[in-house]
């Protein structure tokens, strides 16, 4: 006989944790109809009960205190974990696929580190862990990536994904916003945290990278793996520039294939107003993929917020009723992998911006291009203006690049202000 | 013992069938990877063997003539049909799926006509039946629709889903060309066929919008159903008056649900640039999302191509291993089904751009104006140049719309020279 109802328990009701009873009320016929099973949220750990008694009561479920009234409880089929962080949660989650519990969790930060060690367990114990959620809230891209795109060779991984800094370089671009009148404008909505540390040091879009890399080559790195610049020193001028040259400033996680190695990066970068990624705007995210097969192709949706984020996870929870009904069980989320290998500097290639500063007003313009010429970077444009100078290239290695950067130090011409990638 | 081969025959080797052993070849190692199988075509259909001996030969398949030598072949487990056409298609397909053969398909006229046979005798045979690649090309949306959306409820589905179409329409908006150098440029690029009836008259995208319509909302329906119309009458004046008031023209197929019922559209819009199908330029599609959970998505990729459309059906070949292997059989592509129930032309709600003629130089707006408040109709803006008037509205029905249009008639101080709808 086939097992009529999904019994969940939800670990955490923040702002994803409430969306997610939401959904499934809303959908219960469609799901029902798609799975041939109900899904039931019947218990919650919460920290206050009190606080969550309201909620609890409309959606039929028990608040707990205790992990332990959740993954000893056999009449649980999975554990959507949503308290973020990294060790706790961690500890749950292994305890309840300890306990054959599948596992549903929206913790990017937790899959980039430790993704592997609970892959694996998963897999040993026969149950499903699913986490689409983590990666640019409401797009479904990992399921995308594992299942559409899973025959295709992709070569490029570019995301924005970070709504907050998108929101603040969407007010720059837009408005002629400053770094700091475009943070403070995106605390005043909520989409930036008293401390935006993480999102605006890239952080946060870095760990997504690490999730979408291991989903788009089989490749398994590290944070350490990823170079990470933020936006904290993008300065007003060169969003105006990048403007006046049909370029939009976008914090674009990157991530490649050259050879046979990747590079992954998440930096600011010169996004040419063609390009579909120049107009994901506001909070908003999208992945732009290059594959061998399909070419280019992108995805856009909400990176974050209740409704979006637990749209995925109930998504993710549909997929394990299917699993449970159809008996495939064990399967992973991602089951693409390759041994990681990472690009060499000298293999990993960009168009650049380079913004100088003309020092003692000498205009030694002979001097930059022989020093550009020397390095074998070539220039596409040289844009002149007061004392500053803007040098816009042709394609070279990561490695030319610094050693020309180290070469420019020692003139006491031209002074480096910044540096970007271009995508056109 | 597991499977190690998943055998597959393809009925014609054209545009798509010679790109799809391209695929094959490229990503095999991946492939076995994820799926734990080799997938290998081993005949293909094609009506002159000697055109494709070279094919044939490159990726060691056998060309057959008789489409006997492939369903009688014990050996075959999945048939690739993209012959296209309608009737003779089906016959083969269901030839395929009578002899227990799984079956992908790239042939949106024969799904959208014969989908629900050819779905429910699957079932039946316990086989599979996917076709990715009959809606959008590239862009892997249907397996997205009945994955990652499936438990999500959507209201509102709007795609540029034909090529041809776009491209002109892009050359229309950016270059200001007329219709008919539009069609020429098109035609010149191998964008438009000889003979463009299919795509201009907004037949191909009407098809794909059944599909879409059956995995967005379960509901299956005809072509009949569909209220179609080309961009063959489309002016250049309105496209240069939308380019002012910051819309462009797309050719957009609109599913959307009002109450229980859905109301299926393919018609030339004004879409406002700040919306994502604005930029979809070129022979590039897109299909435009809105659920009750993500709220909006976009998925974008080419429409069409030889390895594009390849990798869907390659895509499609994959999921069906990944069935053989884990012995999940005979689920539908698209398993939401409900009844079908057409809105009312009074519930489907849209603001409109009319553009009328002013007769005999007179300028009687305030009679203009009192035409549309007789009707409910509110003007957002009415803009006065020459011997025309554009005016843009508010929300209204459809059935509202139809009955001011009959008002109008039966003055003689204006002629209605177009309507379209407006997405902001």
């Amino acid at each position: 006989m086939l097992k009529r109802m999904l019994k969940v328990a939800v670990l955490g009701l923040g702002t994803v944790g409430s969306g997610v009873p939401a959904i499934l009320q809303e959908q219960k016929d469609k799901i029902e109809q798609i799975t041939g099973m109900k899904i039931a949220i019947v218990k919650a750990l919460v920290r206050d009960i009190e606080v969550k008694k309201a909620l609890a009561q409309k959606y039929h479920f028990q608040l707990v205190p205790d992990i332990k009234d959740i993954v000893q409880d056999p009449e649980i089929d999975v554990v959507v974990e949503l308290i973020g962080g990294i060790e706790q949660a961690r500890i749950f989650i292994k305890e309840a696929l300890n306990a054959y519990k599948h596992v549903v969790s929206a913790n990017k930060d937790l899959i980039a580190t430790y993704g592997e060690e609970l892959t694996t367990l998963a897999k040993e114990q026969n149950v499903s862990f699913y986490y689409e959620a983590a990666v640019a809230g409401g797009i479904p891209i990992l399921r995308t990536l594992s299942s559409s795109l899973s025959a295709d060779g992709i070569d490029e991984v570019l995301g924005i994904v970070n709504g907050t800094t998108n929101y603040m370089l969407t007010q720059m671009a837009q408005k002629g916003a400053t770094y700091a009148e475009a943070l403070v404008a995106a605390q005043e909505l909520g989409f930036a945290e008293a401390d935006p540390t993480n999102d605006v040091d890239g952080i946060d879009a870095a760990y997504k990278m690490v999730i979408l890399s291991a989903f788009a080559y089989g490749m398994r790195i590290s944070l350490d793996d990823v170079k990470i610049q933020g936006i904290r020193m993008l300065q007003s001028q060169d969003v105006k520039m990048a403007n006046s040259l049909d370029y939009v400033f976008k914090l674009i996680g990157c991530s490649r294939k050259f050879d046979e190695g990747i590079d992954v990066t998440v930096a600011p970068a010169l996004v040419h107003k063609n390009h579909q990624l120049a107009n994901v705007n506001n909070e908003m995210n999208a992945v732009f993929v290059k594959s061998a097969g399909i070419g280019e192709s992108m995805y856009y949706g909400p990176g974050a917020g209740s409704l979006p984020t637990a749209a995925s996870v109930v998504a993710d929870l549909v997929a394990i009723a299917q699993n449970v009904q159809y008996k495939v069980l064990g399967i992973p989320f991602n089951i693409y992998k390759k041994p990681t290998k990472l690009a060499a500097d000298s293999q990993v290639i960009n168009q650049y911006y380079f913004h100088f500063e003309v020092l003692d007003g000498k205009k030694q313009f002979e001097q930059l291009r022989s020093l550009f010429a020397k390095a074998q970077i070539k220039i596409k444009e040289m844009i002149d203006y007061d004392t500053q100078v803007i040098v816009l290239t042709y394609e070279a290695s990561a490695k030319i690049k610094s050693k020309f950067l180290k070469s420019i130090e020692s003139t006491s011409d031209f002074k480096l202000i910044s540096v970007y990638n271009i995508f056109d």
